[in-house]
């Protein structure tokens, strides 16, 4: 390989049986056994066995010298391990290397830490990310995502897509998140702003004849943090010309099978299922649905608006409200503790309760139902319930009963919670599977309640479906966009949409946003001054390379696919980013600090 | 290919006579002949004739009413076309469409240029950049520049170097260049920095035993611009760990050599020759010469330290002076006037003259020189000279007398200048071909008079030479540094280093830069910290994409290879960014604009 090595240490096999070889890694472990000293060393393609024998003075004394860490240089001789040493967990497990030279090409101090510690702080391991970077599992974390990328590049490249790249400093717009902003030297008073998405961009690029996009690129959202989210991120980003809904959904679909199979070894099923959004909300009060968990909602909506039960009857009656009930197959065992616990849960997601039903015996009625509310309804509504739940004896139903919003995020989380507990997979509501989906047919706009207005559920580049465009003004609500979601194991991975490609439809759905002609002349001038040039119809894609492979990788967090992630609270523990800068630096980009008191 | 089409247009040959076909694209060209309409419609892979005749009536119809840059979609059969009227120029040149639909997929309302005029202004192109970026041009630049980053990407793949990402959003370091800030909301007074290059990351990635890394990533300076310089650029950054120097050129040498070969059909020479710093600027005034063009310095300092002619005698005596000549084979002929501008031009860089000899007719002595000078200068001195610049009759010299920066600068661009002129062409002073140079042997530290300081040539993170440490902190000026820059036709494409990977090391170079131990702490702790844990030996090298491209493609300048450049005041012509935003936006990030006068 080089001056320095042959090979990497990992991969010394015993078809190098006599051969001498340099091998360049650190220490992963020292020990001295019966006058020998053994060097377990590791380089990123795995560990080898070193041997010093005290017969050779020289490496024997380098050897007593080098503790963990210890960045080494070793020529030796590839032997046979004795009988009852081989390690079958390494590829290198058959062989040792006898060592005739030992060279310390740099030291370490102690390590704050053992390397297959697994029980480290977060805090700890961001600090001293360099070492935890050395660990097997970001190791590996790091590497697969590499070859996902290059899968994905390879396969787009097959199909003729180009990288384009789009600028990093370009102009706020403030809608959605909120923007990175990057003060103008040279243009006093002016801000660029780092992309959120190359959305605009590669719409451009689109009706500049570039047909095929994608680029693997950093996006920015100055958003309050979660486990699932970084101030930058990774977007896979494609677009293309002159391909229906259809096509591209199916392109990206393999493109996904692909890779997950070429960078993963896994198969993902062939095709992906498709829902359409309003089917995913009512079945399982979710656009991004975990399909592994086999628990359905039960709409009850109009059932309840004529009980007598309070909680029910108000929800099913009040604007924008739902009922719904979920079957849990064998709740019925379900002990009093572990619905307290899910009563807590779901009101975490602004549930006032958690109304449920045991049905300890469908033939004896009421009597063989178990439930503090069951005394509020009539046996005709428990017994419709039973019917439209398709439940059985054993079976638990709980119940949500609110704003259909609450109703959705609450009973549908506690579907996925129930799923993924204990109880879920012994009583088989859980499938250990990869389970794609394709959601559909999002509606082009929600309402905003607070501020009486509608905003688009994508983007407002969205196109409606064929049709739809004349009610884009007079009947926002009922309007279905050519939207699509692909959704993996309940996250999503990824988002599209077929674009407006005619200024006069964009113009119009700018209006139904309340985007006046001199805003949206402001803000978007560009985007509808390309549209007048024959723009051609257009869509695409964007995936989330961060939380793809964390799903891959079954990763807790984001961070543990980013070499070096922020905290929660937005700073990199390596560097202290962000951190204060010289006055003389503010003064140059024309801008003070506000007289705030500091956050910690 | 998809419902909406069955072909590229550029593609439509011979082989699919007979066939019907569906294209999609845009209007390149209309002509009315013989009551006949021909349109040329264009898409990514190049342009096809589409015939509509009148028999067709919808057809014809639609066909009346486009114009051009509309977006059509085309429907006919490919048939050949009249004898006489085929374009050789064009891959489809033989045939032509014979439509039996024409679908208008969006109009176009006039274009503000014609797409094929060569003669547009910049500012025209960048605020229309989307039609810009139709051109063939655009269209050509854009691909190269694909292929080769995707070419890298393979080169490197194969080798087993992984593409990893490192942050965007990260720590000011206010060394070098001027950063771009980003103001922290989270964290109130404080700012993220835009990286420069990701150097310290890729040294950590090394210590952290990723062993091989490169990124194709933006990197950010605020500085003033040049034709050669955007605020935002791309690099592609390479990272290696336990290769020597040799090796590490030798490999990124021939990926440029593989690189250029695939991606252009170029063929560099193998090996690209190389040549110390000090040799360079000794014989070409730069560290990035041109070597296709055939002119030298000739060193005359020693010379002419005893010389009567003051211009010369005092430049040669002063400290950091320099005396050289440059012989012009046939320059005798060139004209008074040439040689007035060229005086000009060196006075750009600071020169505050330009001296010359004409060689008329050696043997004649004194008598056979042409020269506003050489009464100043003694035979015997004259004598060595032409002896040393080995001129001949018909020959001319400049001389460049004054602090060696200002003569390298100065002659050094009149080296390039003459070299590329019609002269130097006809006097076959400039060589036709790719020729790359590395320059190796970089001095550490530059001494800055100024501030009566040393600061680091390439970057304080580089590797003296083996045995040069000592030298650090007591003789700076004469450490060489494991640096090297890989240049091709005068441009520097590309450069790095061995890195330093000892701390002690580090510590010092800090030292003679007079960077204190707090202050390195501070800046620079976390880079301190991680050698301290067996940092390998590593090293790199980092490509200016933007720049590799604009030579490949001949381009006069960046923008032409960037799909949304800013201009030489950092602005995108076509978004208006930078831009003014909302008091909430700077409220939330602490920071408040100071009241200056604006720069318009």
């Amino acid at each position: 390989m080089s001056t320095m090595r042959t090979h990497y240490c990992g991969l010394v096999t015993e078809e190098l049986l006599g051969q001498t070889v340099s091998l360049c890694g650190w220490v992963h472990r020292r020990r001295d056994h019966g006058g020998v000293i053994f060097i377990d060393l590791r380089d990123r393609e795995g560990l080898v066995q070193v041997v010093c024998h005290p017969d050779n003075a020289e490496v024997f004394k380098a050897a007593e010298h080098v503790r963990n860490e210890f960045c080494l240089r070793i020529t030796g001789t590839v032997t046979n391990r004795l009988e009852g040493t081989v390690n079958a967990n390494l590829k290198s497990g058959k062989i040792e290397i006898n060592a005739s030279s030992v060279e310390v090409l740099n030291a370490s101090v102690p390590v704050p830490f053992q390397l297959d510690d697994d029980n480290l702080s977060e805090t700890t391991r961001l600090t001293h990310r360099v070492l935890d970077l050395r660990r097997n599992q970001m190791q590996h974390n790091l590497r697969l995502r590499y070859k996902v990328s290059m899968e994905v590049r390879k396969y787009l490249d097959n199909l003729g897509f180009i990288d384009i790249e789009t600028p990093m400093l370009t102009k706020s717009t403030p809608e959605g998140a909120r923007d990175y902003l990057v003060p103008s030297r040279v243009n006093a008073g002016n801000f660029f702003a780092l992309p959120q998405s190359p959305q605009l961009f590669k719409q451009l690029l689109m009706v500049a004849n570039f047909d095929r996009y994608y680029q693997i690129t950093k996006c920015f959202r100055d958003e309050d943090l979660r486990a699932d989210r970084q101030p930058e991120f990774t977007q896979i980003d494609c677009e293309t010309s002159f391909l229906t809904e259809q096509e591209i959904r199916d392109l990206f679909e393999d493109m996904m099978r692909v890779v997950f199979k070429n960078a993963a070894g896994i198969d993902l099923p062939n095709p992906f299922p498709v829902m359409d959004f309003a089917t995913a909300m009512g079945m399982y009060g979710s656009d991004k649905p975990d399909m592994r968990v086999k628990l359905e909602f039960t709409e009850l909506t109009e059932l309840m608006k004529s009980v007598e039960f309070k909680v029910f009857n108000s929800a099913a009656n009040m604007t924008g409200g739902r009922v719904v009930g979920m079957r849990v197959p064998q709740g019925g065992s379900m002990p009093r503790s572990e619905i307290d616990a899910y009563t807590q849960f779901v009101a975490i997601y602004g549930a006032k309760g958690l109304a449920y039903i045991k049905v300890n015996e469908k033939a004896k009625g009421r009597d063989g139902l178990q439930s503090p509310i069951v005394k509020n309804i009539s046996d005709e509504v428990l017994a419709q319930i039973l019917e439209l739940t398709k439940a059985e004896d054993g079976d638990l139903i709980f119940f949500g009963a609110d704003k259909a919003k609450v109703v959705n995020d609450a009973i549908g989380a506690l579907r996925v919670k129930i799923g993924h507990s204990e109880f879920g997979k012994k009583a088989a509501l859980f499938d250990e599977v990869w389970s794609p989906l394709w959601v559909i047919d999002f509606p082009m706009f929600e309402h905003d309640e607070e501020n009486n207005r509608w905003t688009a559920t994508h983007h407002p580049f969205t196109a409606p479906k064929d049709g739809h465009e004349d009610m884009l003004e007079t009947n926002p609500g009922a309007c279905i966009a050519k939207a699509y979601d692909m959704v993996l194991n309940g996250w999503e991975l990824g988002g599209g949409s077929i674009r407006i490609h005619r200024e006069e439809v964009q113009s119009k759905v700018f209006r139904a946003l309340k985007i006046d002609a001199e805003e949206a002349q402001l803000k978007f001038g560009f985007l509808l001054d390309a549209l007048q040039y024959g723009a051609p119809p257009h869509g695409g894609l964007a995936f989330g390379l961060d939380r793809l492979i964390t799903l891959m990788t079954g990763s807790e967090s984001i961070r543990d696919v980013i070499a070096f992630p922020k905290t929660q609270r937005a700073q990199c523990l390596l560097t202290n980013a962000p951190s204060e800068v010289d006055e003389k630096q503010l003064k140059e980009l024309h801008i003070r600090l506000r007289n705030e008191p500091k956050v910690a």
